[in-house]
């Protein structure tokens, strides 16, 4: 993670101009919203700064929201560079699949294509927040709106996006809650404490590709020494956990064992919620649930 | 299944030429062993006439014993056709990885050659109690026996091939246990009773693969109208059952839930035994084991 | 068990008057119950004949029907003798707390009294299938009922009271479901088979004590040899079943173990339900279930 | 809990005689203890100087060391007053079961004679790391000592005696750990989320009866505000935990849940351990296990 390069408390102090230029990355090419948000000022909170951009944006002109919104770029262009794939070489979390199959390709075009078609806009959605399968299923769900509701959308992940840019910036009190965080955690059932020593391995479950995100083993409480995801949103997808239990009890050096990697699939919808994943096991059984 | 053509009080009753006769799919190419069984009559039991005639190729003249030893086929032509072909494309259960892949077939053809190189028979082992990658496995670890101790091994299976076709051939009391049970049954923790309707299906992993064995549906007690796969050997290996739950539950529909395929994985290593597989679920966790 | 003494073949080919004396038992000092039901023979099912037992009941004259009803002994006898008492001496399930402490009798005479100076008839209620417990807590529900309520629940009650009668006298087809039954399983998830010879205790829970219904041991499979209650109604109350794993597991005499003897409490609301409450255990952890 | 008087690095700073004093009443009627101890300053830690006062008592010349040992009072009269009955009147935790029994009050007399007789001392036992049924059971076992094991036994709990006293006198670096912690959470698996407002109790089981412990209730995170014991010893015994879930589900309202009050049933063997025991629960089922 970078270090903000600025303080609200400096942004309340600046003058007006120079507030505007240092947050001309937040909302690209529409410095008339840094400009409406600069007569609010002092800011008590981060929130509070992105709130005040935000209803600047929502209460423009319709041609200048129109503009505004119209100028972002095409989503196929950003996932294929930008955000998605700069993310997907993150040291941790991130996006598995970080090359688009031909046939997801073509979706994407033709989702574009009929999107253009229907709402005259590109389609706007906070990729950071989103696994590749989930941007396909937003943006096919998002399809049969009316154009109002889609103009609510696309605003609301306008907002997101910039929340997400304005706490990677600016540094303060009240920020808003934008990173998620999973974690693990392996009870050895048999002995009565923490699974030590247990390979694990983090997959992005695609419709017909896995990705790997992340391998680790846990530490001598039975964790594993940094959370799986932490520090950026959770992206809304499938996930699966696997876990080494065999090796782990030794049960299938014999090769008579039951257990040996253990699968544990599944979805996460809230991107900045807490995701707990415990495994209880015995080389013969386990139980998992969603923890907290 | 088909119904066995002889009977064991048939078989007790017939010249000892029609007992040959009548016998002579089980030891091929060796009616020897049949004829020296047939001084034995009557047998009590299926099991005990099998018994007979092992012990007649075991204390076969070293010669004989080794001429039938090795004329059985090469396994490369048997993993290829014949039992594990055939199964496949029975109704249920069965090897779902019906082709070599090319990687496999090298691995195949070097394992055959070392193998002859040092103990100058086939390989042979029961293949309708494996999956491909446990036939690998053995065929890996048995390269480092010795002789002595490979002989008695391929004797062993020997002795399993041929329980197996005389069991399909003759009827009578005192039947060998040649057949294992894989079972499951889902709860529903949420409402406590049975889950009904619950979609699964089974499939065999394999190194790079996995292969469909069987796809089912929960009834209304929460076990599926029969076994997952009975009335055959369990082929030794790693299989993964994937339950529906998110459908059941309904909690995938609004794009919010933690739980949709759940995947349980685990491994066979009796064929003969009985499994049982059951899954206690809720939208948010579940538990799994042996169960009986 | 008895044997029943009459068959329902038998009863459709009776004269009218042996009908009547044959079941002279099933509904007390009423004998036009029986011969009301007389004329509509022959009834395929005991349950049909039972039904049209209780719909005389239902259609007779006011003054007839009240004195029926009215005639039925006082609840506090039938609690400490009759039913109530001669169950609880059988040998499997009964009611454990076959003594009413002082407070419980003061209790069900003030609920005597209260019930009668507001209905004008006696408390009725099918004994055989509640606890002590839950006739106190069905006393106390019921006095709030309006008059016609409580007298189609008085109805419903000689219902229940009945048909086990009837189910005891008369062999037949169609009988009615007057049985429930509570069972067991336990698993030792260490060595992923059945837990054999655990022992199993279960208690009736009342207020302020607990009366001992039964001890037993599992067998090979991890079962009961027969199940806790069966061939009787359950009654409706709360159940502690204990399960020694300590023991089992010799994780106890050591002195270091966590989990000794496992209490399960459970309520059971419906008689002629299948109650299985199975205990998958290591010496560390416990998962248990309504299960089916 | 009370402020150490004392600190380290004070007692390091002292006259030899203010030394002896500070410290005289942790080896009670001992003051050549303290005396040998002064000798060895400066101590690094806390567990050093309790070391250095344990080794004084070890190496002790016999005629004096026996003085010591026989010293102390009778446990009988510490398990009526003293360090139990005090200890049960502290805000959390402590000893449950507060008044002797007649049959355990002629238990603990007839031992303390055996164990006089055969011994020529008191029994000593550090009283607050165990519960009155561990004390008995301790008692029983140790009578079947020699008389060097069982001086062994006596001076090893001298030091835990003494270690806790030191503590609690004492501030400073490195200081013994003489405090376990029993903690509980709840996990509501239907709904996937932590179950806020469960009440809970915990109690001491006893041979014959069961102690209050404490009464609380699960907040937001399903668990309680502060740990169940913490900062002191956990009671060598076995524990009770029920969870009102009937309760929290609003199962039991309708008359016909599953489970209402679920009890928890484990051993403490090590009073400085930590004892994590979650529940995880839906109305019908229920998983728990050792933690960390």
């Amino acid at each position: 993670m970078t270090v903000p390069a600025l303080t609200l408390s400096g942004l309340n102090a600046l003058t007006a101009s120079a507030f505007v230029a240092g947050l001309r990355d937040v909302f690209e090419h529409a410095p008339w919203v840094a400009e409406a948000a600069a007569a609010g000022r002092p800011y008590p909170t981060v929130t509070a700064l992105h709130e005040a951009m935000m209803a600047a944006v929502r209460n423009a002109a319709p041609d200048r929201q129109a503009a505004f919104i119209g100028g972002h770029p095409e989503l196929g262009s950003r996932v294929r560079r930008a955000e998605l794939t700069d993310h997907s070489q993150a040291e941790q979390g991130g996006l598995g699949l970080d090359r688009l199959s031909a046939g997801e390709f073509e979706r994407f075009t033709g989702l574009n294509a009929a999107y253009r078609e229907k709402f005259g806009i590109p389609f706007i959605i906070c990729v950071r927040r989103h696994t590749r399968n989930s941007i396909l299923r937003q943006f096919e769900r998002r399809l049969f709106h009316d154009v109002a509701t889609e103009c609510a959308a696309a605003l609301h992940e306008i907002g997101l996006i910039t929340r997400l840019r304005l706490v990677a910036l600016v540094d303060g009190p009240g920020q808003p809650v934008t990173t998620g965080r999973l974690s693990t955690h392996v009870l050895d059932t048999v002995a009565g404490r923490p699974a030590a020593g247990v390979r694990i391995a983090l997959h992005e479950i695609g419709e017909s590709a896995r990705g790997l995100l992340k391998e680790t083993i846990t530490n001598a409480d039975g964790r594993t020494d940094a959370p799986l995801i932490a520090g950026e949103p959770l992206r809304i997808g499938t996930y699966e956990l696997t876990f080494h239990v065999g090796e782990y009890f030794g049960s299938q050096s014999a090769g008579t064992g039951f257990l040996d990697i253990v699968p544990i699939r599944f979805s996460i919808a809230e991107p900045e919620g807490h995701y707990h994943v415990p495994l209880l096991a015995t080389p013969w059984s386990y139980t998992t649930y969603r923890g907290s």
